[in-house]
């Protein structure tokens, strides 16, 4: 082999290799996410990556069609999934009638889509979906909600508030007006409005919606409106008296908000948003969004709405549904823009240096009690200098060493090292694991109180 | 959509869904590896499962090539990982300046294999990789066999056993006998031992190796010894002495033994066994398998061994190291014939169903309550009968229900429902959740004692 010319090491362009210090907090994050999942009744299933291309050509958008990676393999024609909804709705259509429903599951699982790399864009990257198909049940709709609120509150984030809209109260007021037809355009110009403004989007409804500007002046009314939410529900209400559709979407709206208040939800943490839109084709009833509010820019962390029929295209059976999606790499950079990420070395915290080549046992011994103790033990499998040794450990951010030569080894002890203030003191570990477990927990509670 | 013709909701031959049956034990089964991986200081990294073709190409065996998913992709050939020791290659020569060594990661992930399906083997699965590269030193192989134990206990299995080798004992008999240029053939006769018996080897070694009948003997003789351990690498010694290379080998095995003692692994649970072969080409020094006593015929749930250089295709850097992969798919599939694996329908253990469909509000403080108790509670978002919502909880293994109808709610009590026995106690929470909590963990810590 080694006469060979070398092979570069390199990954292709638009993919990237996940080292300890940034796949030890993504792996935190989808631990979080199944953990927060879980505590409501999501189960997780899996799905292959690759899919009859029957299954997923023309089923998301002209994009992704365009995105997907696709090839022959012994004769037919695949697919790599480039989402986690269509698998899943191949998967319900497939596998309901013995699951049953309500069927509510989580996936977490990578996806892939052959972007265009000079946006800063990943060709590869981690979806973390969770849905409830096969109910219209107002009480998902705020289970969603809830579960959005417990899962950023979990991984720790302090300043973010969902964002909360139902697409019938747009439609109420499109209907009111006779614009019904024109939803797409009204919607499209909405979604700027944060962006751009309200004069570039009045501008859009007459030019491209072909409102008048009164309709225009009616639409940005509603847009425009604010308050508290109660406050702010009571104003479309009243703007939407005498039309069913968009009176049920407030109701609706209210139902969801009284019962994030009914679960002990802080009101700062949600709002009713008559702008959001999302999925402009896809979702029928109440949408999400979650924003940073330290950082806004970064768009929507987690996402999603309710649905009419998910299934459609595989089953002749209605399967009505919610569901949203956490953006892992989204939320990751935004908690590294943030300062808000640990990117930790290794996932260790106690570091046993080998440093009496003689005595391997003796450490083998030392490690496993320790380890038994519940923590986490890294054994340097080489016997250097001392120095070099603990310098491995500083690099690497360890707050315990456990060091001991003969002398320490014959008598049964260990010095147990703070190796942040440098300070150490000898325990004896050969009658009871207890005091050396004690003394590393006080050095390791006092590193970690900052984070 | 629904006057399109319907799609046939499939999978593509060899690939799989994962149901919640079997991706919560899938997932818990992960969640173990992960959790004994870093209690060795063993940190997570991941990898494209897109490569370019020449980083994969080649890098296997010739099965392995002939099965590579591969296309092309914007004018480059590229390939779908077939397994995570390549990518590891490729990622050490990448990264190990940045990381430095003794590197130690774990990598869990799926792989794609274009297998014969046939012999009912899949085409995608997950492996779960340990290695620590940059180190010879035996305290990692001791470390290796130490994990492989940990992890095959914590995962709840019984009766297993590690047998380990050490590549160079057979290497310094056949260098005794003047045979080692045979290594490769004497290596798969041997490998047959087991299945085959002693005759048929014996047979081989003659004609395949061409070995004397003298030195067929001497070669079995070394693969009949037996004893406890210790016997047995006494008996290696004696008939190894004067041969650096196999005397060196029982040493290591030694050294190894001693190590898994001092740790405190009981004894029943290692054996040297002289006829593991493993990895023909691959393995240089120790090897490890592990064995199910009461599923041997299933082979190897665990297998590994130390390698002299594996990134030695990508770089200059010799970089040594040992490790070894859990086969998740064969150890479920192992467990399921030991009837030693729970297939739990729910993540959730509180079951609660909406009984009184206007105290949508009373119920989410109610489901809120017990969640922030430490349980994972599943609300049933319909409010249909209740024998038909009880039925759903029972179909799904729920131990416990909470009914509460407009009487309960109104007293700020709820009936917590054993659904294994049926019984029920009527219980206060609005005052403080503590009753309710301690009812609950009353009836889930009796239905749980079997598990």
């Amino acid at each position: 082999m080694s006469t060979q010319q070398l092979i570069e090491p390199r990954t292709l362009k638009g993919f990237r290799d996940y080292l300890p210090e940034v796949m030890i907090p993504r792996e935190r994050l989808m631990e979080t996410a199944r953990r927060v999942y879980r505590s409501y009744g999501f189960s997780p299933i899996d799905t292959p990556a690759l899919e009859y291309l029957e299954i997923l050509a023309g089923k998301g958008s002209d994009e992704t069609d365009r995105q997907m990676y696709r090839f022959e393999h012994g004769g037919r024609q695949v697919g790599m999934r480039f989402d986690l909804t269509i698998p899943l709705a191949r998967f319900a259509a497939q596998h309901i009638g013995k699951l049953g429903t309500p069927f509510k599951r989580y996936h977490i699982a990578p996806v892939w889509r052959g972007e265009n790399t000079q946006a800063g864009r990943y060709r590869e990257f981690v979806q973390c979906d969770f849905d409830t198909i096969g109910t219209e049940s107002v009480a998902s709709d705020v289970e969603t909600a809830l579960v959005i609120h417990d899962l950023l509150k979990a991984i720790g984030i302090e300043r973010f508030q969902v964002r909360i809209n139902n697409r019938q109260i747009l439609n109420g007021l499109l209907e009111q007006l006779g614009l019904l037809d024109r939803s797409q355009a009204v919607l499209r110009a909405i979604d700027k409005l944060e962006k751009l403004g309200p004069d570039v989007v009045d501008e859009e409804l007459q030019r491209v919606g072909g409102l008048t500007a009164e309709q225009a002046a009616s639409v940005l009314g509603l847009c425009k409106m604010n308050g508290d939410s109660n406050e702010l529900l009571n104003q479309l209400e009243h703007a939407l008296v005498g039309n069913d559709s968009g009176t049920a979407g407030v109701a609706r709206l209210r139902a969801i908000i009284d019962g994030l208040k009914a679960a002990g939800v802080s009101e700062d943490r949600y709002r009713v948003d008559v702008t959001i839109a999302r999925g402009l084709d896809y979702y029928t009833g109440v949408v999400f969004e979650t924003l940073l509010q330290d950082l806004p820019s970064i768009g929507s962390v987690c996402s999603g709405g309710r649905y009419d029929n998910l299934a459609g295209l595989y089953t002749k059976q209605h399967l009505p549904g919610i569901g949203a999606s956490l953006g892992l790499d989204r939320l990751i950079a935004a908690m590294e823009q943030l300062n808000q990420i640990e990117k930790p070395k290794t996932t260790a915290n106690v570091f046993v240096p080998f440093f009496d080549a003689d005595r391997l046992n003796d450490y083998m011994k030392l490690c496993s009690v320790v380890r038994r103790g519940g923590y986490n033990v890294e054994f340097y499998p080489d016997s250097k200098k001392l120095g070099a040794q603990l310098k491995f450990a500083d690099d690497r951010g360890f707050p315990v060493a456990l060091v001991a030569g003969s002398d320490e080894l014959n008598a049964g002890n260990c010095q147990v090292k703070d190796l942040r203030n440098k300070s150490s003191e000898v325990v004896n570990w050969s009658e009871s694991s207890q005091p050396l477990l004690d003394a590393i927990a006080k050095i390791i509670s006092s590193s970690t109180t900052s984070k």
